[in-house]
């Protein structure tokens, strides 16, 4: 497969090249970069001397040359508001889009104006908009990994590692919900999510020092006001059928890589034996799920396990006193949360095996 | 003062000796240290070199010479179950005790013995733990001070760290609930907490290793596992005339000191500007809380501000679509959430301004 | 003691704030700063609401009005190049100035324009130049004390946090050699330091971002290409009555405030007993210095012991194998290295004792 | 391949394990663990749930059922001690032993005895210790790498972390001084080393808390205290053939992986072009090293590009004006510092590329 990455020395840029480097069938033939054009990608992250010193050109370089290049998939690793002008263009030559950006995201564009205060007149990428496919993996069904691998050129949404995580943490729950709206009761549904520091990627900021972040915590943006929040209420409403909303709550841990999602709802209707019914639940959806690890009682996610994998682990509870459910879910967000989802969203689409090029070992020191 | 310190070599410890080195009408007159007896502070501590060389001596040798120290006040900064066995003496000779553990802030006491599994048979402990007051200072009533001041011989039973914060950031909406029943709905209310380690101690441990906690972050003691579960709800539950129940959720954050608990709950009867109802009553509420920091709107708790000082940071937001009230706050785990704390109920036994001692500058780096 | 802080948001500036508040005889009356002019303190740095909430204003406001902020001492905080534009015109008004950039701590002013680039023509800073003491506190002899005392307006150029540490590491050795030149071989003179990240300041950079910094540790600017290279070998030569160069390699340290110098020489004439005669020298020469620990044989300094105070910790070694004299000092850099160091020299120029509102607490956690 | 892991849980354990399952002809066919016999290794490190879930057994399983098990190779990842009283056994049996300990590293057990303090008087402990091969890969000619391929049961005794980066930091130069001992001048040599915290092992330790490492850095074991400072002697003097002695300073960094040592020494005979000259010398010896990287000019090891890799990043520098030469190497101190070399080792062994499932790609983020 050739791979053209845009954007490739921001940090999911580089964590694609990280791990595409490790995938059989995967051949970097062409990437960008803005702020570093013409030098080499080991010029600018000397570690990969001699592993890869490719240089980075322009996006517009692929535009005018795609025949030269011939990729077969463009990940767009770029800023908010650069895939959807530069998108249509691949697909129309048949290529595979994954945008790892915010930019196809959203079915209302309303919501992604609100939250991104970018304006959308292109009928090209309103109609795009539309074929877009959020890339969750996890709640793609059997039908739809089948016709995703099935076309030519296919525009990959990929989620937010916020978004990634909180979902996984509950769509069992919300696949229930999806088929009998009687039992859980979504009036209280709250995420109340904690992110290491890469998902504020690579720009020079004064907020975002060592020094101003080191040995502190904090949370942001709540009660509203983060962009995660409305992409979350979009894929539980479409998911279930219903109009959900949520209290999302971003936090932030001084740490490099790791996200951590704890999420609560409530019962409606009270089973008999909660404990057991929510374990079942959970175990039964994700049986398939190459990258999901149910952790047995009273063992509870660590960021790092899932570090440097794109693994997620989960841990469902019920508190018999509180009567709350309460799900907590970690993975490391650049990778399940951003590019490793990205790649594994690849293998869908080229008919695959899942887990081609990302069975990782975790790394406990 | 004359001022003893138990246990003055863990945590809670030192940074009695740090923060009481400051007090301009403390003086130290005996410290214990089981683990280091009859050896030099100083030697344990060499960051303490020509500022604090006392000899640590047992807990025995105070009980025996109790008229040769004659301390006036004496903090036990030991582990749980110690102070109920000693407690009582020193009370008996008219000396004020403030336990820092967990021995005396429970009156329920089935509860105290499911949670920490010590058995309570003593009636010179058992009548003075009807006695305890619990020492949440901002909770204390002009009255209560007054009454704390006025007699020789008190037993404060000062708070854990997670209770503290997670009191804190919700106290003026218990107090409203006092009043009032039918304003807040509390069927939902959660708390997530997350601490730094210095909370668990000094003891050696594989899983606090530096290898171990270094760059993850992690939930532990869900669903009432957590010991400070039901020293939240008895608080709660006294505090407001109610019986009330909470989900309680703590997590480990990998900085050594800070804790910062979000707080969830609804209205039941939603008023008609949520937002200045709520802000409205915390100022009010807490307009003469010395250490008390309401944030401006938009501003959230960062740890680091706390950290160093006895101040405790507060935001209250209301989410209009989910329709959550959302509280955070931000402490100094073993200042405000246990050393500091316990200054500043040595100043209101005494009868001193609160504040004596414990105006800590913040450190921004 | 009305002091004048100029570039009071940056990380000097912030620490000048922080030890001034609990300074006896210190009244903050102008702090200025470009970035954030017009806006109060406490909205950069929330943590100090309530405590600092002065209006940051600007430099010419105070070169403007004076008489109005009648200030008897002026930090400069700002970056390289301010200083040598205003300090004189404070001085001629009967100022103090305190200088923590590097504009006047270079007698040889062709080694300034090399490291600094900067171009000197103004007069009055050259005269102003020749008068500006180095302030390296534990350096200066009593007459020296004395002096400083006795005149209206002093420019102190307060060193370096790498030369603070640095100098304090091996300045008994350095008088010795300033006395006997046969002792010690210089020739092999070096000096390996490793500092946090404070000392880096607070623009905004990519480099610096936590994500870059954190979980790494490297050298930079090695062979005398750092700027503190050049300031140790002026130091030292005028202070030897030598000509002194030396190895000065610079690394960086995953950690907010700390620096650690560990330094390397050799005896040219090896004395019977290298150990006792090392101490000896080391605990004699710094019999009357307030904040120096040298440290119990085989104990050896932690940056933390260091952080939150104006101490250094010593150790002083001989390697009995490889005939090596190894001296080490730990400092928190932003405090003896930069603005503790600074508040000392003030109280030094007003002949107050130097230790006042300088016996700061370690905190061990 | 068929290994055995003797220690599995400890950290050097973990990390063989985590790369083995990366390399294409490994097969763990056994692993103990004396803590956690009969547990799943998963249940320990649930990181490895699904990856890894192989039973801990005892060593004394192995040495019993030696033929049930077959390994072809085994790993000693267990404290120092342990493979002295069982290695013979295996290699009597033509099995192949790495051992990560320092059993086996000493020829001079005199020093051996002097430093770890352990009698040996078994002889078939001592007449293996003569064969022992001291295993710093890079240091092998050809002629030894054929060697150890072409015997049934070698004994390789895998060198220390911080013997390995302070090696490989002046390798070219000890090489260059067993051929000619009229250039350099070792009268001064100096090797400042940074180590992280998984040196330390996984022993539950109050010095090494997270609370008692975190924002802290020191030195420790200065002046020929540190067991690897005769490690270095005696690999040094036996490679040069010369008489070998030097000043080893070991420091703590808080972060988890990663190592650095920085390295000084003259020149007797200052060439020409000094600069040109020790780039040459490091470029040509390297030049078939498969995991080293000479960075270009002025730019400097980062502990983190070598992190997660088994490869080394150097630099060589020399000071014009102190005349010093510079040497700096970072590598990973649980990968080239201790299991990723080992299993070089093992590749090297086995007549197989010895890169082989080594080219562990680096994680920026």
């Amino acid at each position: 497969m050739k791979i053209a990455i845009l954007g490739s020395t921001g940090y999911t840029g580089v964590k694609l090249i990280e791990l595409l480097l490790n995938h059989p069938f995967a051949e970097i033939v062409f990437i960008s970069s803005e702020q570093y054009q013409d030098r080499k990608f080991s010029e600018i992250y000397p570690a990969f001397i001699n592993i890869f010193d490719q240089i980075c050109l322009s996006t517009d370089e692929l535009i005018d040359n795609t025949e030269k290049y011939k990729p077969e998939v463009i990940f767009f690793a770029t800023p908010n508001g650069i895939a959807l002008k530069h998108a249509h263009i691949f697909i129309e030559k048949g290529i595979h889009v994954i945008d790892l950006s915010a930019d196809y995201r959203f079915k209302d564009l309303k919501t992604h104006f609100k939250y991104y205060a970018i304006e959308r007149h292109n009928p090209l990428d309103l109609s795009l908009n539309k074929l877009a496919t959020y890339g969750l993996c996890e709640s793609y069904s059997a039908e739809k990994k089948l016709e995703l691998s099935s076309k030519k050129a296919q525009l990959i949404a990929n989620p937010g590692c916020y978004t990634t995580a909180s979902i996984l943490s509950v769509l069992p729950l919300i696949a229930l919900h999806q088929k009998n709206k009687d039992i859980l009761d979504l009036s209280s549904f709250i995420i109340d999510a904690k992110s290491g520091v890469s998902g504020a990627g690579r720009k020079a900021s004064t907020a975002h020092l060592f020094t101003e972040i080191n040995e502190s915590f904090k949370p942001y943006n709540l009660a509203h006001k983060h962009r995660h929040t409305p992409e979350l209420e979009e894929f539980f409403s479409i998911y279930s059928s219903d109009n959900i909303k949520l209290t999302f709550s971003p936090h932030l841990i001084p740490i490099t890589s790791g996200l951590l999602a704890t999420s609560y709802l409530k019962f409606k209707q009270k089973p008999n034996q909660p404990e057991s019914f929510l374990r079942d639940i959970y175990i039964n959806f994700y049986k398939d799920s190459h990258f999901i690890r149910i952790l047995p009682e009273n063992e509870y996610p660590n960021t790092k396990w899932a570090c440097g994998t794109n693994n997620a682990f989960i841990q469902i509870d019920y508190d018999p006193i509180s009567e709350s459910i309460i799900a907590t879910c970690a993975i490391d967000n650049t990778i399940k949360g951003a590019s490793g989802q990205a790649i594994q969203n690849m293998n869908i689409l080229f008919g695959l095996t899942e887990n081609l090029g990302l069975d990782l070992k975790p790394r406990m020191i």
